[in-house]
Formats: C-alpha cells, sequence, structure tokens
C-alpha cells in the first residue's frame, strides 16, 4: 500500500490555512470553485465538483488550527474509503503543512496523477492564503490528457 | 516503504521528453542550471546542484523514447541508493511522464517536501518541452521554508 505526501509552507498563521481547509469559501478558493456542504463541523459532508465528476468527503476530525482530517464516501472507485489528512505547524513566518492521501489499494497510474495534481492543488491553497488568490478548479493548472 | 509517485503529460513527441532527461543541456533546463556529467550513457554520473546541495546519480537503464532509470550515489542520507525512474509512453499528442522515486526508508517530512517539490520540477520540465523554458534552479518555485 502507498500513500500520497506532500508538505508546503504558507507564509501566514496556522488559523489562516485551517480556514483555508474547513470554510466553504477558502476550500472554493484552491480546490474548485464548485464546493457545496459543511467543512468545519466533524461528521460534516463536503461535496466537491470538477469537469470530470467530484468527491464527498465526511469530516472525521478537525483541531482549530493544527489538523483537518476527512474520510471519502464518494467519487472514483480508487477513491473511496481513503483518508486525507492536513497537519499543520508553525515554524517561523510559514505554517509547514503536511498532507497525507492514505489507503490507496495500488499504486495505478490515476494515482500517480493524483499525487501530482494535488501538488499542484497544495500550490493554490498557499497562494490563496498568501495572496488572496488560489487557481481552484476549473482556472486550475492541468498537468496531462487527464486534466 | 513508501513510494514517491508522479505523472506528467507533456505535449511532445516521446523522443523531446527523452532528450531533455538524458542531455545535459536538457537537465539543466528545467532541473538545475548546475548539471555536469554524462546522463545519456549508461554507467554515466549526472552531477545536479543546487544552493543546499546536490546529489550525483549513475545512469542505470536508458531506452530511448521510453525509460530512464538513476540510482543516486551521493547527496542527503535519505536520497542514497534510492532510485528514480521515467516511463514515456505516447497518448495522442502527448507523452504521458511516469515518474517513480523508490527506496525510501521512512516516510520523513523531508520526502514530503520532496514529493512536492519533484511535482514543481516535472511541471518544469512539461514547460522546457513544450515552450523552450523550464524553471530549474535558481529559479524554481518555491513550496516551503526548506526551498
Amino acid at each position: 500500500m502507498v500513500d500520497i505526501l506532500h508538505k508546503v509552507g504558507v507564509k501566514a498563521a496556522p488559523e489562516a490555512v485551517y480556514e483555508a481547509l474547513t470554510a466553504r469559501q477558502g476550500l472554493a478558493g484552491w480546490w474548485t470553485n464548485d464546493t457545496q456542504g459543511d467543512g468545519d463541523v466533524v461528521e460534516g459532508v463536503v461535496k466537491f465538483r470538477f469537469d470530470a465528476g467530484g468527491f464527498d468527503m465526511v469530516v472525521l476530525d478537525l483541531v482549530p488550527g493544527k489538523r483537518v482530517l476527512w474520510q471519502v464516501v464518494d467519487g472514483p472507485e480508487e477513491w473511496i474509503g481513503t483518508q486525507i489528512s492536513w497537519d499543520l505547524e508553525r515554524d517561523g513566518d510559514y505554517t509547514e503543512v503536511l498532507f497525507k492521501h492514505v489507503g490507496w489499494q495500488e499504486p495505478v497510474d490515476f494515482m500517480h496523477h493524483c499525487s501530482t495534481k494535488w501538488a499542484v492543488y497544495l500550490m493554490s491553497l498557499k497562494q490563496l492564503v498568501e495572496t488572496g488568490r488560489g487557481a481552484p478548479s476549473p482556472h486550475d493548472v492541468k498537468i496531462d490528457s487527464w486534466d
């Protein structure tokens, strides 16, 4: 079993990053404009939609300014049941964001694609919090023929 | 043991991507300007240098237009002995690049950082081949306090 792991540093307070990971407007500002639901309460469901489909996440854990944990409950077969965690830690002027997307059954080509695309969206999150403007779908950076 | 996996699609022929992964000028155009050595022969050694240090790779396998395999022989302790493979496959107008960096002993924070940074450099590779201009070190996109 393999995991997708990433790390970015955002020049902002942990609370600002946490807001971008839990508020509907925050999530819509870096991942996809078409975001609905409740990311700011445990057991809340958030629906993220893209041109090619989408994901429904249930919020499993929230520690303000420190941690967000989602489980995928609907979406592509390879994603269902996987978990996505965000751990935030202040490091000087930065908030270091440790990202994990775990529970993949096989390291299929789609997983390779998602790994790279997550990095692109993490850079969008960083830009949103630092500058007020991210690059969420449908304005996201395209990486391959799958989008 | 966990691996770093990525995928990008480059709108170009496999031969053009292969050139960017094997010719000194190609490698210097997307990863780091300070690239020395022989990436175009099996058993060749390539020395990649950055502000904060660098990596020496030995070329283990080359299949023109299809595959490149490196092993890290010098650099940060976590990298030594790890292998980096590039598999190229034509898909319509694209060359799909499957990237793997395998052999990490532990999923340390540095591995999270390297995963995201590889994605950034893969986008630089894509830009170089598609437009003639990548973003190699020291002009690379910065992702966190580690660079």
